[in-house]
């Protein structure tokens, strides 16, 4: 078997310098086979407020140059127990969400043979639908943690039935979730109704609210979490606007009162030992960032991402 | 009665479209008649360090485009319930403080007829003098629960009776507030004196340290606030600064170590059992501001004191 | 007939304070007739680079309070000669091209009525299609002066026919625009290939490279436009990033070398006497824009365009 | 006589280090005398739009470090020729125009004893008027030259008869100006009404429009200024949003179409040869700023009106 | 005993206005003597990511212009009880870190005869060696609180022994340091090898993890750390960027996951009752911060630190 | 032959899309040969003043996105008719500048093999040295037109030979330049002394001061450049600093009253019949810019000098 080729040395070349993939790993092209991919998919024609998603990969790129090579919260050296590669950006139609929902879904089956993980960079939310399609050809239904403000379990938006808003909705009609082990962290903000609350409980979601973690120790959140997932294959959809406007300002739809960057990586962490099959980080809107803070945000959630998926490919 | 006007529909005009009112409210003239009022007070000239909250309305308006009709932390749909409006901005001097307070107190008591509860968006904290003298003549004494790294019942400024650091210390003296249901809530940074300290609780007041988060209960501290509220009619006097700067970095006079909006928010929300008859929001400086977080985080306190009084209208 | 209702008094109402129109002129629904709109079309879903121009109404909104009543380079009281209004923002879909165009056309249709004059506030450029559209219903076919660093003749994109990159091949292609009369202004920057040109004039277009700035004296190139449009009926359609990136950072696709704002200003003044039945000001993005100079500048050209059209509508 | 003290040499320690003064000069205090003096005026109460410009000598001086000894336009040392200091700040109440004017007066009188020239940072341009008043004690009435986008000779705003936009009226009323050596340079934008441009011309004014550089050959401009000026003691007044926003976004009241740092350099040096015996550069706003460019352009401003004043004093 | 020389009166020139030193404080040649010495260092040379720490020094200050004299937090009136004074920058040389070390460590020295204690404003964190150097030689071995994302106990980088990676690993080399009462709190993201940790727990450390703070109580962290120190002499070196970038975004090296300004300041006030020799600030980029939001935090810990040196001097 | 590999087709990938390499085109590891070379180059280890330019190649890339593959300014493809290729960053040595100047020298030596162009994207104006050394052994001594605001001619800096302000004095004693047809272009901004420009004579250049903008014709400018140059290899330095700072905000040394873009742009294309063998485009420092507008001019710049290069190689 190929030995691993890790990211560019940090002792050899700057972290500042050379082409820019996440991490400094490289290019799928690069290596002959890979077993994590990592990959960009910068389309944002479905938001609804601010657009500006589609540069979200290219800054979470450039964010990720500080990553190094070992992850201390995971104990486990991710780019080296296994092949990760950057497979680039899924080319997408921006005027059309349809034909770019097919794109995106064939993109990811192809990194997906054979069951390997993949983190996808976004993007605003709607590509969670494509990626949830493909893991289904492969996995099918899995359980899904959704870290959002949003429910993301909204209708129809001028007549356009799949948005950012939406893809947990027709992802639970066309069966590619498991009702029972599915759960929303971090919601929170106005609604367009109470049906909404009751809407999405019927569709088979259990919401952990924002405001729940000043009144419940965060050890009993994480239980809450593990025990919902189970052993079914697990999905992780992290929309950057479940940290607070304060943590990640560069997004489209901010919200007060939300999660600190050190909560979120704690709550990815403490669902190392479930079956990770894929996930995506999305909404990272460059244009309203500062200092790149909300685009390592979103580095560091996908590097905890690949350090489990990574441990898990090689146990 | 009239039909309740609501704000306009995030379905036919999408919510970043459409003239600029507060949570895209009918303005007051558009509509027979109002339950709850917004209403804009750009005025900063009583300010002693950064200036710039006179574009706070503005700035405030444009970051409530994202807020929606249900309000699930407080169960209530605010705009649906009673006619609630933006009343625009109070045309105020720029030069004369003296003249700006009574136009203030003249605009503020022209929305609150029949005890109509009003919140005023600032604009810097001087006007809040100006609001009690309005809510004054309507209720009498009120208890207030002012969120703010600074006491303000500071002394004269450059020989100045009135500023943004003496609105409390003033209303005590006019007999405007109930003393001993007052209390500072957030309060830290440097101080002129020992005395400032004595002199704060001479007066009356209260104060729940910002330090305090880390030693008391969350639920302690707002079982302390509502038991000093008693039943009481309230004011509620938030100067935006009472967040950390990382939460809001657009205002005037800065200071390490304050409350995160999931904080400010849920205290918010532990008082929605109390009288509410007024409230405030106050010292966005929008020229400091990031990506709007500021101003979402006060759009979203304003949104919350809405709800409360849209409830308590209609019970 | 009516009198005219001016904008808000400065002297009455600061001009940072109040509800915001464009100038702070009266709503459309606040005045019984008017003789001139301005319109915002916050649209920018037929983007190919940097969106964010949905926000571009709302911006220049806010960037026009400081316009005065007087226009002293057109010696006229745009706002006081006849009745011009702002007409809020078009509703269009934000997902479909079609669909939006259809709306945008029929919104402009409703204010252009007995061929009062128009000036539209983008929004991307794909408006601009639907605007001629709507101008050919009143007018016919109309002589254009295209102020962009880009030609805007280019063909379909991702299988797309109508961008912000093709309004004027397809308006051509349709009839709407007097090709003898036609001129692009500003033109720079890289193309896909020399057929750009050749095919850009054998669409009819005549072009003003912003490098001709150099060698050709002002007044010349002045005159060379004025001379092309003739006495046709002449629709301006301006897209920012005709200005320099110094002087619109705040734009989707920005090309170094372009034209100073007081060199835009001019060219529009000049244009004076040419009988202007429709305008555009497109392609700000506030989310890249800085102190809001991008804002400013197309808040400036609207005044001077609406100056030209009151003057017109008066003699 | 005491040896010039210069500025901290650059070669010593690093132009971004040591406590900061314009130019890195000595403070007031730390020398036995001086010869030309440069003075912060923090004073931004007399602002109808943005404040801010209390901040303005703080961030110049902060700009002013990269600034060397000698002037190669104007083929001067003007640190080393005589003793140039910085005279900190004059402390001007903030909440009452009048104080503040009597403030700023008696501080510039004390720097201006036995014809001194000085410099004044400002500071928004209500400011200006204190020092005329001061200059005119030493020196009697005055010719200006009076760069700016706006005329400054406005009546009374929301009944205060001095702010910053009516310095040069009442300077005019209190015969603080030679009224046929005086001339604004760099006026566009918006007016009240036809008649702002015949008052300033009854109060004795002539105008230099901005938009009279892309007819009038630039040496032909600096001749009528130079003819206008004449053999009169000169004052010379620079409202930083003469330049285009541009090249000042940092500013209270931006006004697209201005004049580049380029233009208005070259028109100070033009003045070389008149008689400077005092100036300010006022209305940098920082918060409004990027990158420090406005701050940067006045300071180099300031740098060539004390490199002509040193000049003179040592001729 | 000469009399104290407090900070400049904000009652008597506005907080905006004069000179900048640290808290307004008299500049160390104004003075007779010192007592404490807050002292910056303007070097960035060592930097391995983002540099422009340089203007750190600078930042700091403009940002504790809003300090007042008393501090409540720890019941002390700093700058009234002894002599407290900015020493302005020590210049280094830029280009060569050998240099430099030698140059801080000479002026360090400079400050702390007689035991008086210092706090440095960086610059890198480089410089923390040099100011160990130089404590070394008047207390001897120091206990050290190090805050900060990153041990900095790394090897050499690019032939270099000595960056901003490397201080404590030196430290402890040269026997500078206590290594059983010296401590890392704030450590979080991504290392080179599972070896970091272990090779640092041989130099003698131990650590107290970010994430911990979401699984300890706070006072057992803090008396974890006191117990650590013990009754040792104790030297405080805080970098920046032990903060959560949305607390602090102007700095080198962000990391996901870090402690709020509040924790960090709640950190240092426990540690009062410790014997204070010595302390640092490092590592704000201010070309990075936003609103001085980063320099505001830097300032306000400096405040404690001298804050606690004034009460153990005086008592 | 190999067939040229051109940039990525924005008609498959969108521009916003991929990974990122000047212009989209190939790296040099995947294309068997290359014509002409594009490399970054991040060391800013040699600045005065304000760092960051180690960003700029990666800056500089992702604003070259939008370049398309035709030049209508200098009608030519120039990715089209030889093999262009992105070089990548050469590693360099942040801490030493003497062994980075080796690897920057070893890395464009390797480029340059059989006179293959290269243009170097800095990276401070240090590199240009190790450029020059390197061309230098290719072409023996060349000619220069340097665009800067500064001579950087200037001695050793804090006993440091070689940084910024030095390379061409240092090239000039290194016999690099051909002294009789070298010229520094944008010249302005205060000196050290009169002898600076003697100095600068003596070692055998001219100047164009950006001043002389205003009173010489710009094609009178242009031949004077050409003149100087004649027919000798030229070498074009181009400091981005030569834009003003409305233009270049995104720089170190930033100093008022420079050329616009529009100008610089148009000077480099009159020299399109030079015989280009190198050149570089300097001191883009990210953290200052706004909007990428710096880094958008610097692309434009590197593109117009590919696209010489590219026309003179198929010559």
């Amino acid at each position: 078997m190929d030995p691993v080729i890790p990211p560019i040395d940090g002792q050899v070349s700057p972290r500042y310098a050379g082409f820019t993939t996440f991490a400094r790993l490289p290019r799928i092209t690069d290596v002959p086979r890979h077993d994590v991919a990592v990959v960009g998919v910068p389309f944002d024609s479905g938001v609804t407020f601010r657009p500006g998603a589609r540069f979200g990969p290219s800054a979470i790129r450039e964010a990720s140059r500080l990553l190094r090579p070992y992850n201390p919260a995971l104990d486990v050296m991710p780019f080296h127990e296994c092949q990760v590669v950057d497979a680039g950006d899924i080319n997408c139609n921006p005027f059309n969400i349809t034909t770019a929902l097919q794109e995106i879904e064939a993109g990811v089956s192809e990194l997906i043979v054979d069951g390997k993980p993949v983190v996808l960079l976004g993007g605003d939310h709607t590509i969670a639908l494509a990626s949830l399609r493909a893991i289904n050809k492969v996995h099918g239904p899995v359980a899904l943690v959704h870290f959002d403000a949003h429910l993301d379990t909204w209708g129809p938006y001028f007549n356009t039935p799949v948005t950012h808003g939406t893809p947990f909705r027709v992802a639970i009609e066309e069966g590619l979730l498991l009702k029972e082990h599915s759960v929303h962290v971090g919601i929170r903000g106005s609604l367009y109704a109470a049906s909404d609350l009751t809407d999405d409980e019927e569709l088979g979601f259990t919401i952990v609210h924002a405001r729940e973690f000043h009144t419940t120790p965060f050890l009993d959140i994480i239980e809450r979490i593990n025990r919902r997932v189970g052993d079914a294959p697990l999905y992780i959809s992290i929309d950057i606007d479940v940290l607070d406007p304060a943590h990640a300002p560069g997004t489209g739809t901010p919200e007060a009162g939300g999660l600190t960057s050190r909560e979120l990586l704690e709550l990815l962490r403490a669902l190392s030992t479930r079956k990770l099959v894929g996930a995506d980080v999305v909404e990272v809107a460059p244009a309203y960032d500062h200092a790149s803070i909300t685009a390592v945000a979103a580095a560091h959630c996908a590097y905890d991402l690949v350090s489990i998926m990574s441990r898990q490919r090689t146990q």
